[in-house]
């Protein structure tokens, strides 16, 4: 797949990904480095808490979705850079056995009024799990080269 | 450190955190599982890039941050559970070497009107480096319980 320059994307254009299953184990060694708290840690802990069962942190989820990006078509020339996100939530846990696949879709194209060689596109994307249920939604602002790089470019 | 329930908390309060150290190996590690890309894996092929040097994903960054908000004094009552955020940008990019550290401040809190045992409140934390730069702001809408748990309550 080749990458995309500023020019390649518009608004609408949407992309699937691959797909990852999410193991008991990897939650809680995931949260015993990152998110030390019951309901990521420990079943018995986790049934008692908010989230009624051993749930993902949101970050190994937010992790977990930036892999799947990276790896899918979106391809921005340069790699997947984000400036900053809009919005972040997670509206259902992920659970172990849960298998997650993203859709990603661009909303927005801007060109940078400063830097002519970039821009910045607005993309959604949806974090699903086997049973098409969101477990995550982002909108990011994502920097994306104008170009290919003209160094070795001749004007002639 | 007592957990806090919604009462304890009002708007302006802030809370510190403990330090977390960088590494090169760790940064690499983590961008294989989840964020595999030039300028998270490689030095040399991280000079050439956008963050013209070695960085951290930007997912590891907000992980690290989540550790520091938990061994923090915060503790709200059930855990710290992010309904979502307003916002979440790096402004910078974390290096090895780098020791990083939270300053959160509570900026809002409201009952739920539907869920009387519970509220919501708002929180931005701020990621900084050993030399006080910014490395990472997030604003996030943390659920928050209303007051103990009452299942032994007696009313008499």
């Amino acid at each position: 797949m080749t990458e995309r320059y500023l020019k390649d994307f518009q608004a609408g254009q949407t992309f699937g990904s691959g797909r990852i299953h999410i193991d008991a184990d990897r939650i809680k060694s995931f949260a015993a480095e990152f998110d030390p708290q019951p309901f990521h840690l420990d079943e018995r802990a986790a049934t008692e808490s908010i989230l009624g069962g051993l749930a993902a942190s949101g970050w190994h989820t937010a992790a977990i979705t930036m892999r799947l990006l990276v790896d899918s078509d979106l391809k921005p020339a340069g790699g997947i850079v984000a400036a900053g996100f809009d919005e972040l939530r997670w509206p259902r846990p992920v659970r172990p056995g849960d298998e997650l696949r993203v859709e990603s879709e661009v909303l927005e194209i801007r060109a940078s009024k400063s830097r002519p060689d970039q821009g910045i596109i607005k993309v959604r994307a949806t974090t699903l799990n086997q049973n098409n249920e969101a477990v995550q939604v982002s909108v990011g602002n994502l920097i994306v080269r104008g170009r290919p790089a003209s160094s070795g470019e001749t004007h002639g």
